[in-house]
């Protein structure tokens, strides 16, 4: 099965994160510090830099105040051709 | 504010692949040669051992053929004190 490109999934997801940040209002800064993730970590992870783990997706979600479930609403793992 | 308890999640997360995987028929060995990821490294992830991250968290949800929201559908990033 072909799977969704990394790179994507990375920015698509990196995108996710940054809209909801700024939608709460929050700097970079303030959020990786109520994260407890590092800002440059932030930035990467928003420009779709890094593979972030589990452990860093969760701080993020509780950060929101979202469930995982919602934070990945709209990020598409499956690509176009195999839908 | 409090975060979830990363081996929790990681537990959580197992059991969920676990069950997906098992719904639909494949076995570890199997499951894992359709995702692309070594069959000890599905199974650690399985029992929670592993802070699996993003790229492949994605080629279980696609090999699974749902989503990345249906993958974490159920899976709370929330402690019960936060909500």
């Amino acid at each position: 099965m072909k799977k969704a490109d990394s790179n994507d999934i990375r920015k698509q997801f990196g995108k996710r994160v940054r809209e909801l940040r700024k939608a709460r209002g929050y700097s970079q800064e303030a959020f990786a510090h109520e994260c407890e993730i590092h800002r440059t970590y932030i930035g990467d992870v928003e420009r779709g830099e890094r593979n972030i783990a589990l452990d860093n997706i969760t701080k993020i979600a509780a950060t929101l105040g979202i469930e995982l479930s919602e934070l990945f609403d709209g990020i598409s793992a499956i690509p176009p051709s195999n839908k």
